[in-house]
């Protein structure tokens, strides 16, 4: 059975420049689709770029967690669905699956944590604004009943023989 | 006592087109530094461009997970130091540090699982030669004595309030 998707937030062709020297999308370009994604995620959710302007409020990435799962060629195109696992005042913990026409399993699953920042003065963490905590509940109920991903963030280790 | 550094393995400037509608470096750049690290620590192990065409034998990365840990802005050049966490028959487990200039703490943190692959007739994991098994000893050893960094891969989750 394939992974059940998440909502659908993004899509991209595959830039030729994207493709590395084994002839496949280089791993820090899975990462470049994850983060227009998260631009996705943040339209969604009201954080535009006119609240940005208006408030200098934006999301920080904290920490990223990837897997490789399947090689993705020059032709393809790439759409990446979310889950919101989790929220709090400031955080959101999001994870993002990235699919190809091709095949039904994921060629990559990553997990986020993203913090709201206001920028100036100085960068600084802050509450949501409330219409912000409901757009990600409500995003987040609407997955809730999605298995979780086997493929999560966890510590990467070498097999045990 | 800021971390103790790897060995040195890449330095680059930050290119304008990296930078966000935040100002600064984006997430998904942080990891096409690392990517870069980690064909340099290719090239330092061995796994250059001529045993890529001679043996069609190369890496594939499984894992990331990345810490973003301070803001780079436009003007940045980035160096990355690597530390061989361990290492078999087919993987490679090791850690990035992006270091700038300005500050003696790290930017971001990252640890990558990287597998040998033969890419034909059909991709599939093949054992190191010797000579790059002996390379990676010696970088592991190299960086042995170090303290583990506190931000290694994990599962991300939000804190307990």
């Amino acid at each position: 059975m394939p992974d059940v998707a998440g909502v659908g937030i993004y899509r991209t062709a595959v830039a030729s420049d994207w493709i590395d020297y084994n002839g496949h999308l280089r791993d820090a370009y899975y990462g470049l689709i994850v983060s227009h994604a998260i631009d996705a995620l943040m339209e969604r959710i009201g954080l535009d770029a006119a609240y940005r302007e208006r408030t200098s409020c934006t999301l920080y990435t904290l920490e990223l967690h990837m897997h490789y799962l399947r090689e993705i060629k020059a032709d393809a195109t790439v759409s990446a669905d979310v889950r919101v696992l989790g929220a709090d005042r400031k955080r959101v913990h999001a994870a993002f699956d990235l699919h190809t026409a091709s095949h039904a399993e994921p060629a990559a699953c990553a997990e986020v944590m993203l913090l709201h920042v206001r920028q100036s003065p100085e960068p600084r963490s802050e509450p949501f604004p409330p219409e912000v905590i409901a757009a990600l509940s409500q995003l987040q109920e609407s997955t809730a009943a999605l298995p979780a991903s086997r493929f999560g963030s966890r510590p990467i280790r070498l097999p045990v023989r």
